[in-house]
């Protein structure tokens, strides 16, 4: 099993206006050994505020890479997590800081990065973002107030996740794995599987080439037609497909794609 | 027994040079239900910096008390523990922050607070200061920097004591305690899904009805054809498709049978 590490762990901050924020947050991961930044569309950045709330992390704010849209972000990660409150759409697979910990240190992702995605301070994540996502995680805070600055956000995960981590790998060292672990443990992958997990980039281009059948066929939910994608996503997202079987689906809907160009174009 | 309650914590800052990590700090304490915020001699506050990096906790800054020295900050505390390296001067009673939140939810105080001083943001604590406290807690980091910035640590400290706070109560309050919990923190679904799961014979109907269009559309697995509908049962096997889901995919597979239907026998 590929036991995942500090250093397959991806920050993503998804549009953040405020440098100081991406600053505080590079600060957040080298404190706990994280060092992968990918930021979206940032406002502001480089920006000398980044710098300077940065302290001893600078490596990891120069280091960081800025992407155009999320989906380049991610396109290599063999599991997205979305911090925030739930989706308004639909509820989505949701675990506290916790246990998402916890299930990181039991993932075999054959060492792909894990993406850990933080939104806007105002707005956090939209809809669409928020289902690109496997699971969503929240932080326990105050119901009255339960507003965390982007740069603590990434603190708390970045503790929690270093914390399970150093825990699994001290286990790991010692003969028997404690009983509960195993008890609680829903990997979404068995630890034997015997293919890769579908990176983020696979799943998008599964759930595309499914709405372009979709339309094809003319199905739609008479009552609302985007909720059929967003229901098919979220099924898949809690599925986390294998590479195998992303390859065999979109075999599927490629062969149905070919027999409905016959019936459109019987001499074809 | 008169357990510890997040109304008894209090945090205090000894000596902050920057007004605006104050403001973070009482944020972060009240992110995570803290408000008693005690200062010791501080460099600069009251101070607009520190209002503004509070945001929505500008109360717990408002309600800060300033004491011109420790004692006066922990003199009514049944419980002083100290955020730092160990003493420099003699070893000390020492537990990482995860370790002393277990400790806090079985102390009885008898109702008197529980303090916890952060200090210096250049030179932390002194031995002096450190003496005075029944217990040395630390932060597990990257010992290549561990230095967290004064906020944050506050944030982490909040975090780790709600958490176990909350979690008692909750077991406290349970008649099952932590295993169902353990189990259940983990579901397929969501306990707040707004579907009810299939059943067994829906995901059966929806094998056979996969197989029959899979033939229907003559998709074979060239190496091994019966391994495909394995595949996609394990596939759906992972989760529990709620019946919306199930609901959806019979009727894409149904519409994909008439179009068929039409293919084959155009004048139908």
């Amino acid at each position: 099993m590929t036991r995942v590490h500090a250093k397959d762990i991806r920050i993503v901050l998804v549009e953040p206006s405020h440098p100081g924020n991406i600053g505080g947050a590079a600060r957040a991961m080298k404190t706990m050994g994280v060092a992968d930044l990918g930021i979206v569309d940032p406002l502001r950045f480089p920006d000398p505020q980044a710098v300077w709330r940065a302290a001893g992390a600078v490596d990891v704010v120069n280091g960081a890479r800025v992407f155009g849209h999320l989906d380049d972000a991610i396109a290599d990660c063999g599991w997205v997590v979305g911090t925030s409150a739930r989706s308004r759409r639909v509820p989505w697979p949701v675990a506290t800081v916790g246990e998402f910990a916890e299930r990181l240190v039991r993932e075999d992702l054959g060492g792909k990065p894990v993406a850990i995605l933080f939104g806007r301070e105002d707005r956090g994540l939209t809809n669409d973002e928020l289902e690109c996502c496997n699971l969503h995680v929240m932080i326990p805070a105050n119901p009255e107030y339960p507003s965390l600055n982007l740069a603590m956000a990434v603190q708390v995960v970045c503790y929690e996740v270093r914390r399970a981590l150093t825990r699994d790998n001290t286990a790991a060292a010692t003969a028997d794995p404690s009983p509960a672990a195993g008890e609680n443990s829903q990997p979404d992958l068995p630890t034997d599987w015997d293919r890769s997990p579908a990176t983020a980039a696979d799943l998008a281009a599964l759930y595309r080439h499914f709405g372009q059948v979709l339309s094809a066929i003319e199905f739609h939910d008479p009552k609302n037609p985007r909720l059929t994608m967003t229901r098919l996503r979220r099924m898949f997202a809690r599925i986390h497909p294998d590479q195998t079987e992303v390859a065999i689906l979109r075999g599927v809907l490629t062969r149905i794609e070919r027999i409905l160009a016959r019936t459109t174009n019987p001499h074809g």
